[in-house]
């Protein structure tokens, strides 16, 4: 292991400073910088570069207001049945049914993927990783909220059946401070083998 | 829409000139440049902080050579029993079931997954593509390889069997140079549902 040493890296400071946000100013967002998250996303890679991703851009008003009532009706009900861990985490973290987000955002992004293609979950989040630098990048915030069950958006969406709705992220300034809790590198990379670690 | 300009984007930059390179030379990586990589990774969100991804670097030759043989058993498989539209994209794109690119870069970044957290396959696709933007900005090159059949290799690396093999990322200097080819922004949006475009 020579002592090189590596250049300072953008992508590493954006990716420490960005947390998820749920609570957001009502400030008004350029369009471009919607257009510009969009541009990034379109650029990741995909199985057989099929591209399976397709992206709802929402500010109609009476549209979110019914997009959150769906939400926060299903999250009341799974709520009540998540595990006891989860339940924990969920109050520690001041995270209720409650959606407010999503009509505070002045924008939500819907993020769907065709089911017909492989791999297009897991190109569609590689799109959305990319996507969460590039809001962090532009000053913005969000996170990535899958409501547990999606049929009742995608009917109101008009979403075709051979798609899957993966995610909606409310896209706006951020109101809220947060703190990163991640574990140490050491405890997430083994050597050539899962169980051997080494020192770094 | 109004007529504001927005900065330059480091991100769009790299994430536009990134593609996926299955030539590798055989040039060394600083070890540090892998650390660099995975402290990116780490730095992703996840279902409820659950942080479901582990990483196995792997650099060596023999298990290299083990990995490639099993993949190359698999692929070959899989290649006789794709459908149609994919065997004609395989055969345009010149992918094969031989996989050198498992022996030829310095470097594997297997990626796993605690498949017992809620949206873990979601978060680990998010924290690769944070990954694919960071081997990008440090000039390196890699793809996302998931094999059709992850058994056998879980068996060699001691993988438990609550975590499941989400991809192989070969890390290495790009021996080649590809082009890019991505739908127009136009048609993957949508405003307020889908089926509804709108003019950029």
């Amino acid at each position: 292991m020579e002592e090189e040493k590596l250049e300072k890296s953008f992508i590493l400071e954006l990716a420490t400073k960005r947390v998820s946000i749920r609570k957001f100013s009502k400030k008004k967002i350029s369009f471009k910088k919607i257009l510009r998250i969009l541009e990034v996303a379109r650029q990741a890679p995909s199985g057989a570069n099929t591209q399976p991703w397709r992206f709802i851009i929402i500010d109609d008003l009476k549209l979110k207001k019914n997009i959150r009532k769906i939400c926060e009706k299903i999250e009341k009900n799974f709520h009540k049945k998540a595990p006891l861990w989860l339940k924990n985490w969920l109050k520690n973290n001041k995270i209720s049914y409650s959606k407010p987000f999503l009509i505070e955002a002045p924008y939500l992004i819907i993020v769907i993927s065709n089911k017909k293609f492989p791999y297009y979950k897991e190109s569609t989040w590689i799109a959305i990783g990319y996507m969460l630098l590039a809001i962090e990048e532009i000053g913005l915030a969000t996170l990535t909220y899958t409501p547990s069950n999606t049929e009742f958006l995608k009917r109101i969406l008009n979403i075709p059946y051979n798609y899957s709705l993966e995610a909606i992220l409310p896209i706006g300034y951020p109101l809220e401070k947060k703190n990163k809790d991640r574990k140490k590198l050491s405890e997430i990379i083994f050597y050539n083998k899962y169980g051997l670690s080494f020192s770094i």
